[in-house]
């Protein structure tokens, strides 16, 4: 694993005035990783942090089980937090989600963040659920990437009236960040934040002093520069097209060494890399 | 573990005259079990059977890199060839499935065979792909457990019409076994032959000397008792119920030490298993 | 309307040696046609079967009040029995979904048999509300379209186990006609048998005489022939890919006057046409 | 039908200040009206609003001719433009759904708003596909109902990207119109509309004259106020509860006469009014 590029894109993250770091989530290819390399990933990005900003882990597996032995390996680790999607490739019940979410919690001892992810996960996860699970502690939080403004609206209005402030809303959706936080949300988990932090950054804090007009014309590059997602069009899968085109970014702009996205993931062609690069140049990120 | 009610459930099948065993598939729980426990149930099965039926085993994960590792884990421990399942979690193009099934069987190097799960799996697995990779020889066969049984026999007859002979097609649905064969699958892997696997190598014996009136009576006393698996009703999910449902009849039939399922399904409540019971009452088998 | 193809159609199934006829069906592209074209299909064909066989007529739409309009047409028009979906468009619980059928058949007075069409109506009619609604003598008989053949059984049996023997079911699934037979269907309700009706009706009688292998190879030529469905390949609907090859074929085998579909369908072009003539022949059917 | 409630339905919109109307859409019952019904509603609205706004009539219908039946019917009775879907039930492919989209245009020759309502036609409408429609003259508008409001924006900033600044964009989420007017959309077409339309036009009120924390206040009040739509609870169909709670509150309002629904929609009973009461309280609505 090339841990250089792995702590050059931290660096840049950082840098770019992140106030926490979210390791092994969709965007790192987690689940494409071997449990060894997520091992290397933790260790390197952990060390290399050093405790600079939090680090939040995902342990993303199908099962309680299988998510409690990565999120040991991320707790040992030295991460924050952990954050946990609802069992995948099983069915399971409602009650059986908030069974996985409070072993969860109960077994690590760190704060547990909910990942509503149902274009891989294959469910939403509800306000309800949500917020019984943050009213008796075992949530510290969502990152809701649904694209379901309505249902992440419902999580905050419910979380203000019932006094819930210490639960986190974090929208992971990156094309509606500025509404997202205007309607209460209290930040954003962006994919493409890797490629433009500081554009992310800038999106934030200009909401978070009220300047949203600024807030929106950011948001409204950074929609633009996300369109780089579909690069790979119809001949791949959208999972290889947009971290792709995110790794071929962070190698145009100088970031990591090599674009290459594990198997089976097809790579992009230079015509498609050329695409991105004309994405950056128009966003002016090169 | 409880490794000797897992070896009392292989001799279970070996005595119910199974042509072969498939390990650390669905009804294992394998999406529930850890890496270690996954490597104990190789270990043990492998060990006990020492040859006297071939082995498959489940490699069950997200991607190729993750599925690789259990598949050479599964190697080492001598399965004589693996079950495979397309990538999940991940949003995968048709291409990238070719490629997953063309990497595994190319750096493993014994049978593979498809897992084609759609409830779990979320995507379905057509004839046109998996001809193609029985062709070129990368697939083995084909566990069908999809319930389309309109693309299974495309399958078949497909298989027939290239002379594809060597590829396998088996059924994994348990209710309609009978018709399968009739249409020209070889055999079945149920997840009800734990509990019943006399009955279901009747059912197969029957339909191989061409008594299809026997078979059918076979099936149809196997569908009324695959009804177990409805035990849970809606309070639990439907794989808590189904698995919690087998494992309380092999623990009634004295198979079993212990019928617990693994976190986070629900278990079974005492009325719940009295039903399984009667079920198996109802279908002689006890 | 070109009702002499119509009835030259009707012809061509009476002389196949139907035993009975269901018009306004997803094959008479029922969704397509205007309310005053259905009429003029009604009136037509009960008009030029006059009593032959029964015609069961498809009251199609989207809810109860919708499908009461349709229903008293075709009843004014003769039809012996209707053919009636759960409601689509709308959400609608299971109970609602039993109060419809009640209603329909209460309103009417003839007999109503449900169809299980899934692809269109995205979802699925469950064994227990279709034998609940036999046993009360709201529903006639199923068609079963959903290709569930595991879900055909069940119904099955538990028409047997109840002694619910009045309650006719059929399948839709052309591709599955002799093993849903040798379950216990009544009978097949193909699309392709209009193309085809010698082809289904020496399969149904293969069955019932027992000749069971005879079925299975007459199944397996039409399975082969149904392939015809895929002409238009991925750029049309499969709606506009199979009804056009339908009547295609019914074109090039001289029963109807013109093969065209409705709008928005694309129309097949002549390579397409050319590759529908092939499959007649393979099938022997010119 | 009760004609008298229509009409003070409609002056209760009109005297709440709404800028149009939007008749014959999903929470008009627009899918179980017959015919006969839906021409009565077209003729009463018409004829009361006598031009005071623009109104616009929905066609929905599964297909093209079906749908130019009721476009007719529509465009007689005096509709400003038409509302309509994709076809649904049957399978379409996007060429046909453009090519509907062209033909109800060009047969019409009033302006065509595209729905967008993936929840009732299992479908979405792609930026794509919407703009290309713009760009042509085919398409006057969209009203999307969708709930993607990543997609929604999508739409908004190509439009204003390719100056199709003639291309209207109505959301129809009642619970993010602050933010989709943020965004850059046109207005709303909110079924809550008919419970409160004052409160839906105070909220674009403040919007258009830049009073954003206004528009947050009255947005937020709306949200919680349109929870009356789950009063029904699991016992009956979305659609059923909230029809039902529209139809109780103006009931409750004193707007209209009888809170019947159609069927098979189950009613709401009292302590389920009595709880839509309650909403309208909270609400200041009563």
């Amino acid at each position: 694993m090339d841990t250089g590029s792995l702590t050059r894109l931290v660096d840049h993250l950082i840098q770019g005035g992140v106030d926490g770091l979210f390791v092994l989530g969709s965007t790192s290819e987690v689940a494409y990783l071997r449990d060894a390399d997520r091992g290397i990933v933790l260790d390197t990005v952990l060390g290399h942090v050093a405790g600079q900003v939090p680090v939040l882990a995902g342990a993303i597996d199908m099962t309680t089980p299988r998510v409690l032995d990565h999120a040991r390996a991320a707790v040992e680790a030295g991460a924050y937090g952990l954050v946990v999607t609802a069992p995948f490739y099983t069915r399971t019940h409602p009650a059986e989600i908030v069974l996985h979410f409070r072993t969860v919690a109960d077994r690590t001892g760190v704060p547990v963040y909910a990942y509503d992810l149902p274009v891989s996960v294959h469910r939403k996860l509800g306000a309800d659920l949500l917020l019984e699970l943050a009213a008796e502690g075992t949530l510290a939080g969502v990152k809701d990437s649904s694209g379901d403004d309505g249902g992440l609206r419902d999580v905050i209005l419910r979380r203000r009236d019932q006094d819930l402030t210490a639960f986190a809303v974090f929208t992971g959706s990156e094309l509606t960040v500025d509404s997202a936080l205007w309607m209460g949300a209290d930040g954003v988990v962006p994919g493409l934040g890797n490629v433009d932090p500081h554009g992310y950054v800038r999106l934030y804090q200009a909401a978070a002093r009220g300047d949203w007009a600024t807030a929106r014309t950011e948001q409204e590059r950074l929609f633009r520069l996300f369109r780089l997602v579909n690069v790979g069009g119809p001949r791949m899968g959208q999972n290889s097209s947009a971290i792709g085109a995110f790794k071929a970014a962070l190698h145009l702009r100088g970031i990591i060494a090599h674009p290459a996205t594990a198997l089976p993931q097809l790579p992009l062609d230079t015509t498609e890399i050329a695409r991105v690069g004309r994405h950056l140049t128009d966003a002016a990120l090169r």
